[in-house]
């Protein structure tokens, strides 16, 4: 098959149009390097790194330079994460502030000024109840204030819909978006989330902070020349930024950068965290001046469990675990249901407006979430008494809600039901809401599920104690409420540590932290077994190119499987300006392999050409210059002949190669961890066919679609995964394929 | 000069002895490759990676095995981490012990039982004191303590010495050390420990914990198949390990995960993050179970700060982060000149034997310690004492060593300087105990010697606090001790967040976070000012290869720059078994590229050879088969001939490949993330040169030297780092080049 395929290839290529230059290699009818995802454009981490020390060395690297501007370059490393913090953290106090304003503008309003909450209005403050309708007001101020924040989504910036951490995720993969991170998708988060969570919808400001420290960063990064030419630094910062968004969000500094490096980011080298950490850092700080939650601490739930807990409480926690990984799966299986119901061009959304259909979801929210007192004020609240110990004597103990009994827990069966009832309402709730057109987090929810589901085991685990004669443990409902909550959010977003980080931040509770990481581990592997996480799920859906761990198993297929070998390839042959540009204007690739003369039959690779760059300098080249016109020869190897154009300078000749019997495991990783766009496949020493980051995603994803096949994964959300909607217009099987047919 | 040297190769090797196939490329003199690193073998992931899965693809992967033997393969995945876990934890539990059984052993007796501590003895206890002879007593029983730990690891284990924390780092950086993880170093450092940390040696027992920790990993895997012949199964494991060394020495499962990822892992994939959770998991359990503490609780440290400091507070911090850069900086200068100084074979080490040396300053320690009350217990009671805070009513608070007047802190100048000369003894004790010949960790002294310092600036900060009028802010010396003691680790190790969680761990002190992270920040930016950290200067002094992370800066060179040009290749034309036999056994390398036909001048690379495996299979072969002699001829590529002996099973044909202009930068990004051994050159599809990793190392170790000459950095440590010594026997310019000569 060697021989025969080296052959072929030869023969036909010497066929082929002998007037364009750019040659065309193997006659197969699909060009697969023009894949689905040919309208997101690829970022590679070598290039950029090579034109950032380029550029650096004639500014700070550079002696000559003044001590001030190499000072200033260095400064600005500094000051940009430094000043995403600062602004996502004045962000996040906004937020919640308007949160509490809407919140409770829900239950009654302040006659003397609208602006202020029940808390600060003190008496004036009027209740809806005593003027007879509050459940009509409650489900009518949340739909009024769930209308603005769709409206601005609608007409204003629809990539500030849900949480935004997908698309983060796709970028910091190394792919562009547009209009994701701009500042009118910033602005109208930053507003619209305030709306949408305020409302009482079962969402969480926690991930959209994530986003809009990723749209700072992006906004920032277009001020400072060394960020907005490069992509792989603005990359850096926004691993950077997705720290502090974390950090303001759940007043977490160390699990933000945790996040960031767990979840989030592709590239994490030690440079990036410690700036990580900085920004981080800041933005803990500047949340602790604005002082949003009025405690002067940035914990959010402060509890007081001072005593590990017992061995045998352990069995508690690991039921909680199990359920956890449950409830995640089903969670990500049916929402990701629902999110493919209500894409463009379904049945649904033909019928309903996506306003109309949000509208819907929060009149759902208000009238199931009113009557129970769980469900009706703000999460948050509820979560922090859930969490809380009834023995807890100190001042700042917040309303227990019922949930205590003086000084001891309830444990009475009305209590279990109504907390179940309220956890269940909730998740069904958010399974509806991540993903419709409101901006959305999904932490506080879970959290929420899983801290009622934590909390009434907690209340077994107390009779069954109880009932134990001479039993010296002290069961905690809170305690298993938290673990509950722990074990939730890692079934839906299956993180481990980060999570394990974020909950003791959250919490205080460092001698839950064993619990917690049994709990994390736990429902990660029962969720892994039935679904990915929630955020790969959607990546998925949303039909984003994002490249994934490798797999264990990847051994089997090697990179001839997934190379596309029907190039077009320049070569070095004697060809003029005029020609060459004709070939650059007629192709529809972003560059072009260049080899050693595809007349003689030698595909030794020279390197790769970037068309734009090169296209670019041609035509500024003709225009300009009296010496070259379109007649003028070409040259790409370094000893120009005397009246050629030297073009060597565009050829990158370190582009990597492999050869085709290279194990897809290998491919795989060196896409992912060397962040580049392209790779050659050669054999004896010559070109047969090239691999770029998009197409491998698209064939990785078929060869894993391919042996999902059959086993349960593909029952559960394979179906709805089978073939991803592109949101960007065009339809995958549109445009780009008829025009590279030969 | 590129055709230049395309055609010397080209002569040079026809004429080069052509009965031998091993053909030489460039004559030029020193085969790089063998690089004074030869003693070390090099790991390579992708082909453990390999082997790994066709290994578990006969078993676990294999639908044909039975459910239960599928079931024990993925069930030893976990038990090993828990194991590791387990062991470790009992291991720190007993060094727990007998620490403070040697340590009570140097103010007294009991004279009804030798193994109990003073608290255990109660009333019987008999005091040295009481027989006249305390100082004596105290510099006698140190000393014979010490004795016995210099002894087992001069006598039983020479590995077991220091924290091993360098060799862990190397080891997981993809080189094979011998005997230091090896069961006789495990018992000798678990036993020596005890006796040097119990004799009041300025030394802490959490490094070489970790270094247990690995130790397990490496006995517990030699008794599985899967890890045994896998070096980089173990490497995972190692890791794993790591993760739970930390979590035993601080209780702090999280800072364990953290630790190995940012200071001591290569390679950490997700995949090992969660074992290394679950291996920490356990191990905190583990650990709570045995209570070595006694307080039921983990935190070594147990402080109550509810409250996060003023803002103003804030430039106590910076000014301990600025001195624990500097007094790290300082520290590292020194310990490495005192480490250089007693070398193999210096001036010090000819004169003074290693036991000796131990018991001279075991003698100056404890002679120093006694009269000062904070520097004459264990390190980590005053400790204690140093962190909490003086208001504290609880019952667990610790003895606050004359810290206190009453509920107030003491801010008499005599205590200032009590605590600052205790500060500065711990500093010079310690910088002459790390790297001596017994095992001995650094965190703790560091951790004690920031405590007095950051102790001190509190009480000026207190003092200064009290004549400010109207001040609102209530300064607590113990949480600037807690801060500078970050800040001293910080810059002596230059970790950053997984220090910022240990010390968060150690003291319960969430509300501390950002001051940790500023001061760690702070003190990491100005010891990288100065120097490296200490285990990075190690790593160096004792000679060991590792792969540091990429500089910035490493763009002006290329591949071309660090290749080995002198190569022994094979090539694929007609030889007999014997004829290649005899190539195999007279060559110094590891393996060969082979190449097409170096006859023909043909050096397109087929792929590269394995020494050891094909000389055994040959060997085999010629044995046992009548159908192979000496004279059967052999075929590297796949269409074997007739009478062949098809050898193309042997060849790699994947290996990487690069073009010399590839920046170093990208060369060094390959070998450290992909975790490969070697890279070989091309040119124009054409074999030019091979880089391996160790020979990598050295060149960048060169190219750096020169570089950094005439800067601070060599002037301050460069000078001790320029010539690392190998402890392995052989001086670098020994046996090896000689072998190569032509």
């Amino acid at each position: 098959m060697d021989g025969e395929q080296h052959q072929r290839l030869g023969s036909k290529r010497a066929k082929t149009m002998p007037e364009i230059k750019a040659t065309r290699l193997s006659g197969s009818a699909r060009k697969k390097s023009l894949s689905k995802w040919s309208s997101y454009s690829t970022v590679s981490w070598r290039i950029d790194a090579k034109k950032d020390y380029h550029y650096t060395l004639h500014t700070s690297l550079s002696q000559e330079s003044h001590w001030c501007l190499r000072g200033w370059y260095e400064f600005q490393r500094w000051l940009l994460p430094a000043l995403i913090g600062i602004l996502t953290a004045t962000c996040g106090a906004f937020i919640e502030r308007s949160v509490e304003l809407y919140g409770s503008l829900r239950f009654g309003y302040c006659p003397t000024n609208y602006l202020l909450t029940e808390e600060k209005c003190g008496g004036a403050w009027i209740r809806h109840a005593e003027q007879g309708q509050p459940y009509t007001m409650y489900v009518g101020v949340s739909c009024g204030l769930v209308l603005v924040a769709a409206l601005l989504v609608r007409f204003v910036a629809p990539c500030a819909r849900g949480s935004g951490i997908p698309e983060v995720k796709t970028i910091l993969g190394g792919f562009t978006l547009d209009g994701v991170l701009s500042f009118k998708t910033l602005v109208t988060k930053i507003v619209g989330l305030g709306f949408s969570v305020g409302a009482g919808l079962s969402c969480g400001k926690e991930g959209p902070l994530v986003h809009i420290a990723c749209c700072w960063s992006n906004c920032l990064s277009a001020l400072a020349p060394r960020w907005r030419t490069n992509e792989a630094k603005r990359r850096e910062l926004l691993s950077t930024a997705a720290a502090a968004g974390v950090s303001v969000a759940f007043g977490a500094p160390l699990g933000g950068v945790l996040f960031s490096f767990e979840e989030v980011s592709t590239m994490f080298p030690s440079r990036t965290m410690v700036l990580a950490f900085f920004a981080a850092s800041v933005a803990a700080l500047t949340l602790d001046w604005w002082n949003p939650t009025g405690t002067g601490k940035l914990t959010l739930f402060q509890t007081a469990y001072n005593t590990p807990p017992a061995y045998a409480e352990y069995i508690g926690f690991i039921i909680l675990g199990i359920f956890g990984g449950l409830i995640g799966a089903v969670f990500v299986h049916y929402n990701i249901m629902v999110c493919a119901g209500r894409r463009k061009g379904t049945w649904w959304r033909n019928r309903v407006p996506e306003v109309f259909e949000v509208l819907l979801i929060c009149f759902f929210t208000a009238v199931t979430s009113f009557p129970n007192r769980y469900t009706c004020v703000l999460s948050s609240a509820t979560i922090r008494s859930l969490f809380h110990a009834c023995y807890d004597a100190s001042p700042s103990k917040p309303n227990m809600m019922g949930l205590c009994d003086g000084m001891e827990p309830r444990t009475d069966l009305a209590l279990s039901a109504s907390l179940l009832l309220a956890g269940l309402l909730r998740f069904v709730q958010m399974t509806f809401t991540f993903g419709a057109g409101v901006p959305a987090g999904l932490f506080v929810p879970c959290l929420f599920t899983g801290a009622c589901l934590g909390r009434v085991v907690g209340l077994v685990a107390h009779s069954v104690n109880a009932m134990i004669p001479g039993s010296t443990i002290v069961v905690n409902p809170g305690v298993y409420a938290m673990v509950g909550a722990a074990s939730v959010l890692g079934g839906v977003c299956r993180v481990t540590i980060s999570l394990v980080v974020i909950m003791f931040e959250l919490t205080d509770g460092l001698q839950m932290v064993v619990p917690f990481m049994c709990a994390c581990l736990i429902a990660k592997f029962v969720g892994d077994y039935f679904t990915a996480g929630i955020y790969d799920c959607a990546i998925r859906l949303r039909g984003y190119p994002y490249l994934h761990e490798p797999d264990e198993c990847a051994f089997h297929k090697s990179a001839e499987d997934v190379m596309d070998e029907d190039l077009e390839v320049l070569d070095c042959e004697e060809q003029t300006i005029g020609e060459l540009l004709q070939t650059l204007r007629e192709t529809v690739f972003s560059g072009f392999p260049l080899v050693r003369s595809a007349r003689l039959r030698n595909r030794t690779l020279i390197g790769y050409i970037h068309k734009n760059q090169l296209l670019q300098h041609l035509e500024d080249k003709v225009k300009t210059s009296q010496l070259v016109s379109e007649g003028t020869r070409v040259s790409f190897r370094p000893p120009a002949g005397s009246h050629a154009e030297d073009l060597s300078g565009f050829v990158d000749s370190t582009v990597y190669r492999v050869v085709k019997e290279m194990p897809l495991k290998e491919v795989h990783e060196m896409f992912r961890k060397l962040g580049i766009k392209l790779i050659m496949v050669e054999e004896d020493g010559q070109l047969v066919g090239m691999i770029t980051k998009k197409s491998f995603i698209d064939h990785v994803d078929e060869i894993e679609r391919a042996e999902v096949e059959g086993t349960l994964e593909r029952d559960f959300t394979g179906t709805f995964l089978q073939e991803p909607l592109l949101e960007k217009g065009e339809s995958p099987s549109g445009k780009s394929p008829s025009r590279m047919s030969p």
